[in-house]
This record gives C-alpha cells, structure tokens and sequence, in this order.
C-alpha cells in the first residue's frame, strides 16, 4: 500500500498514486518565469466537487505574501471549488498590487467556471518581489481546465515545482466502515538549510465526508509532526500553505468524530501522507547529500526537546560537518550546550550516531572508534541520536547536510 | 593614533601598537596539534605585573570547556599573574581529565614562576573533544617564559590563531590627568556566519589602575556593543573568554568610578578596541568575502531591534545572496517578517542598501533599479538598514557573506 520514495522519483514510468473521487487536476505552461520557456507546466488547478470542504494552515510569517492574504480570508468564508497554484513567481513583497494581481487571477476562474469569487484559493512560489505576470497566467488558464481529471496528481506534482530536483506525491488507501477510501497529497519545497529556506505548499485530499472542525483538527496534527518537524514554528517563508480537501463523495456518513474509528482512520493516514511528503522534501533538501534525523530523547518537556533537535539541525556548523561525513561531536554537543536549556547537565547527556555511541558523561565515550563514527555519518541516511538524561519527552526533526551545491543554488538563484 | 585595520592584516612590516607597561607577552611553538609541525606558535603566556587585576567574560554555553571552567574559578578568587593560551586544541568535551589537565598546565607555569595556582587562567581553541598534549604543552612553557617582552603583541596574535587568516589587533593612546595611557589588544576568530561557529578570545589591557568593579563593568559594556553584536547573547561557543588586564602602573590614581573622566577615557578606549576587534573577526569570517552592517532602527525597544538584526544576519538564504552580490530584497524582508515581532506591520517597513531605498511600504520602492542595488552589493562593505516605523530603539550587528569557501573550510577542518 506503501508508495515507495524510490518510485517517486522515477515517476515518469510508475505515477503510483489512489486518485481521489471528487477531486480533479489540472495543469498548463503559462510561462510566468520566462515567457519564453514553456517547456514544462507552471501552473496547476484543482477542483473540487460541490459539497466537498477544506481544512488549511498557512505560514505565519507576519511578511506574508498576498495569496497567502487572499486565500485566508476565502476559505474563512466558504468551502473552496478551485485551488489556482503557479510557480515561478512568490507574488510576495507585491504590496497592493499583488493583492489586486491575485484577486484577478481568482476572478479569471470565476469568469471560466461560474464559481464565486471566494470558492478560489489563490498559491504562488517561486521569486519573491517581482510582480505577478496576471495576463499571461490567465491566457493558460482554459488550458488547464481543460486537462482537469482525477489522474492528474502526478503532473500538477511537478507543475508546482521551484528548485525541487524531483516531484512529491504521496498516497494512502484505508478502510472506513468496509469501503475503500484514499487521501494522496503533492508538496513541494526543497529549501531545508533552515527553515526560511523556501516555501513549503501541499495539497492533500480524501473522498470521505468530513466535518470542518473534524478536517482542520486532523489536519493540523499531522502538520505539526511532520511539515512543521522539518521547520521551526512560525518561522517560515511568506508563502507556505497546506491544504486538505475532502470531497464527501465515500458512501459512508459525515465524520463528526476525530475520535471515532473513521475519524481515527483518516487521521492516520493523512498523518503518513505529510509524514512521506514532509521526508520527501528534506531528501531534496537544497544540495543534499544525506538525510539526517535528529531525535532527542530524555527532555524535561516536549518543547526543550523541539528546541535541542532544532539547534541541532540548523548550526551550520554541524550541517557541513554532516556533509564531510565527519563525526564532530564536539559540534553537536556544543549546538546542545547553547541550546537555552536551564540548568543543564552536560555530563548526563549522551550522544550516539545510529547505534554508535559517541558521547557519553559529557565527553567521547571511551570505547568509541572515530573510524566507526565516519561509517555511520557516510550513509546516506541516518540519526543523530541525543538523550538528555532529564525527563521523558522526546522530538524528532528531520534535517540534511549543508553542501557547496546549497551556496551555489542559493546564490544563483536569480540568475 | 588609530591603528588602521590595513595596516593589521600587513602586520609583519607595520607592528603598530602601543605597549602596555607592566603587562608582557611571550610566545613558543609547542605542536599542539602536530607534533611535527613547530613553524608556527600555537602557545601564549601573558604576564601581567604583580598589584595588576583583570576583568574577564566567559561563554554562556551550558557546555563550555574546561579551561572556562577553571579561569571561571580562578579569576573569582584572585587576580592573575599570567594568562596561558593555546591553539590547535579546544580541551572541550575532555571531561574530568580534561579538567585535569587544565589544571596540569597551570600548575606547570606556577612551578616556572612562583605564582599561586589560581593566579593562572587557561584558555584553549582548536579542535573539539581531543585530549589536550599537556607533555608537549609544558615542555614549551620555559620558551614562552624566555621571551616575555612588553612588545611580544602582535606574536602572541598570531599564536592564538586558528581558521584566522589574519592577527588581530587593535590599540589606543589617550589622556589621563595629562598622562598619556593605553589599551591594547588582541583577538583571534574567524567564524562568523552563525555565532557558534569558532570560538571567540580576545585579550585587552591597560596601564592604568582601575577598581574591580569598575574594571568588569568597562568591559561588560565594551563587549555587548563588539564581541555580542556580532554574536547572539548566551548563543557562544564552549571556549569563548574576553579578559580585560589593568596593571595599575599608570600614574595616576585608582579609577573608583566608570562615570568619571578618567573612568569615561578608559572605557571609550576599551569600546573602541573591542569595536575594532569584532570588525577584524567579522573581515575575517570563514569563507567572507564582504564586511556587512546590519542596522536596524525604529524598533520599540532594543531587544526587537537586536532581534531584527540578528534574523537578518543570521539567514543563510540572505548570506549567500550577499555573496553573489544579488539585491534580493524579499529574503530580507523575509526575514524581518519572521523575526517574531508582535503585531508588526510589514507596510511601514523600509529597506536601505546604504542609502539607496530598495523597500518602501513592504514592496519594492518604485524608483529603485535593480542594477543600483547590485552595484552596492558588489561593494566590499556596506550596511543593510531596515526601519522598523514602531519606536526609537536601534541596533547593529555585523555580518559577512555565505560563501564556497565557508563549507569546504568548515567540512576540512579537521582532514
């Protein structure tokens, strides 16, 4: 049931995804970047069956940007029809403008569609501060319309692609009262350095039948432990969103319950769906070579362990070490030192690569080999592994290594 | 009477400094980190006259080194005859035999000079978590006692070099009671693109004769505007230590009080070398390619200021734009945005490249041309001013660029 990352990114040969009944993709070439460069789709379109709802979060940088502005107050207001999302330009740093570029966007689909103005929740990415090309995104708008169907998460996965190296789709199928039901999701986003890095947007969607307090509920769980795992609270960029839609066409009754046996069933798999999507996103994180989780255990509470993890895996200092395959330490116990822990212990922490016990008494354990160490770092995936020695909770937030291809994409960017 | 900072980095032909009597400064090459290798100093002895005192700051990070821990203890029970430096080893992470051995070496300069233990404060830098080569450490102790002069500055900056490229050193000449005093000193670092990046050590200190309380006071103030304006506060490295000598062979009378003229003199004097250290570590950044003044102002109070700048500085999406040279404002106000200002109204926000207005009203200011702001950035120095529209408070922080060369000093270090 499982779809494997490792197809994912060969998805050209194998689109392994549950379509989702109710909701359908579309995608076209607008060419918002370069008008020029129409090679590939910028522009994507999903639609959702009368009826249906949405639950969504955005980001909360107090910059944000103007669809993120539009798209708030809509759904606030009503339940969606479309979600108009193009890459290749943020309309962030747009000022009134930009609110008036988005508003034109929305009202093209209205004037294509016959929904209202509110029934269109507006999503750009892409560079920030240049103004949004309306003309050219509205003239490619018939177009996606007109590829709308319900297969189409593969290529609206890849239309909405910035820096990404690959498209990210994730799918679930589950049973709810003996009858098949699916939540798929596409992200994108590959800026993981930090968590200002890029902007992050999903659009997942499940055919149950849900109730918004219920879809916003579950949906904001499984952002917290996995989106927002990978990126500090409120410290992200001007245009993250994540969107879930339900569209109630599943036969069973209206889930009313987060806790019920449905409610609990689709919360576990929206809950897998970001957990893959969110993965998916550091593994392209921005010239990264490895996939680093950085677990912490032992923490007095949940939030000095978030906090330990994510010193961690911002200092630069361990991000390069990570990339050189070089077990320093002393690096991630002096990113745990600074950590703003009250009356921290040193000599109780413990530090293992994987398996490997490496710091132990607030100092190199004694039986540990550095040729060891360097074996575990030279995977392409594995855990920092922290226990503080001070209470019972624990975090996990996934992280990559800080390679000269991260200079390069971020300083070339633009050019 | 400024020593300017081209002349530093040209050091072998322009040493220029003022002396400080009753304080001398030896140097010896002890292979700290290579045995093999000796051509260069990695040890520093600085003496300071008997009926002299010092003021001193340590790191604030929970796991600090143990040489901050025993020159923590010492300079709380009596004040110094010497102060003993080396590089090419931290001493971090070494747990209790750690300690031990900082003990080890101090004990070593007090069999050679008589003094008591707690008149020697250790300082290391260097690699993190290596036992410290006290054997060899020691052994070169007579040798940096033989050359103990009162003009052995600059050798003794370059001894306390690491990733520096350059020795650091700053000196002022002023009037007190008509008489001529001085401060002079020295820092090595040359992290800066995250404040753990390297550790921090500077060494400052004066002829005149200074009560102990004034003395820590001078230099606590001294360091929040240099050596904590280019470092978050409590965000140090585990081996971060400024001391500030006074030997008290200055005419004049005891300085009781920070608020008196001579009181005054001194701690401009103090400011003013401290302020030019800082800039000479920041120049110096891993990798840096340019010098970066982050100042913010209309913030309600310091703290959101400090807090602005320190967002802003801190960005490694801002950093490696600023090494390309690439005016991309959005990631600046990007960053303001994410700064964690309550109610904060990005409209008011301006945004400066030195003068030329990039942001006005939380979009691009109609009049700029992108080419003009790509030609401040190719500046080798300039100022990023952001003005927030809320208050009166301001601050500055220095910063420098993301460069190539910052990874691959800092995935080499220890190859």
């Amino acid at each position: 049931m499982k779809v494997e990352l490792h197809e994912l990114s060969d998805m050209e040969t194998a689109p392994t995804f549950y379509p989702v009944p109710g909701v359908r993709l579309g995608v076209a070439a607008a060419g918002i970047r370069h008008p020029e460069h129409r090679e590939r789709s910028d522009l994507a379109l999903i639609e959702l069956a009368a009826g249906g709802n949405a639950a969504a979060v955005f980001t909360r940088n107090a910059f944000c940007a103007a669809p993120v502005t539009l798209a708030r107050r809509h759904v606030a207001e009503t339940a969606p029809r479309y979600l108009l999302i193009n890459s290749g330009n943020a309309n962030a740093g747009t000022g009134a403008q930009g609110l008036q570029d988005a508003v034109e966007c929305c009202a093209a689909v209205v004037g294509l569609t016959h929904c209202t103005l509110p029934q269109v929740l507006p999503f750009s990415t892409g560079v920030i501060g240049e103004p949004l090309p309306v003309e050219r995104l509205t003239a490619a708008l018939p177009a996606a319309l007109a590829t709308l169907a319900e297969d189409g998460w593969s290529a609206a996965a890849r239309a909405i692609m910035t820096t990404d190296t690959v498209p990210k789709l994730a799918s679930r199928r589950f049973f709810v009262a003996g009858q098949e039901a699916v939540v798929t999701g596409i992200a994108k986003g590959a800026g993981m350095i930090c968590p200002d890095m890029a902007t992050m947007l999903a659009y997942l969607a499940t055919d149950l039948a849900v109730a918004p307090q219920v879809l916003q509920r579950i949906l904001e769980e499984a952002v917290a432990d996995s989106f927002n795992a990978i990126s500090v609270d409120g410290d992200t960029s001007t245009n993250d969103a994540c969107v879930l839609l339900a569209s109630g066409t599943h036969p069973t009754a209206l889930i009313g319950d987060a806790t019920s046996p449905a409610g609990r069933a689709l919360a576990a798999a929206v809950a897998e769906v970001c957990q893959e999507l969110a993965t998916a996103i550091v593994r392209d994180g921005e010239g990264a070579t490895k996939l680093v989780s950085v677990e912490v255990e032992g923490a007095l509470d949940r939030r000095e362990a978030r906090q330990v993890a994510y010193t961690i895996a911002h200092s630069p200092l361990v991000k390069t070490a990570l990339f050189a395959s070089d077990p320093n330490w002393g690096r991630i116990l002096a990113a745990v030192g600074r950590a703003g822990l009250a009356d921290l212990v040193i000599e109780r922490v413990r530090i293992s690569l994987d398996d490997l016990c490496i710091v132990r008494d607030g100092g190199r354990a004694l039986d540990y080999q550095e040729q060891a160490g360097r074996a575990v770092m030279q995977r392409k995936e594995f855990a920092i592994r922290v226990a503080l020695g001070r209470g019972a909770a624990t975090a996990r937030v996934l992280t990559c290594d800080l390679s000269y291809d991260y200079v390069r994409i971020n300083a070339e960017y633009r050019t």
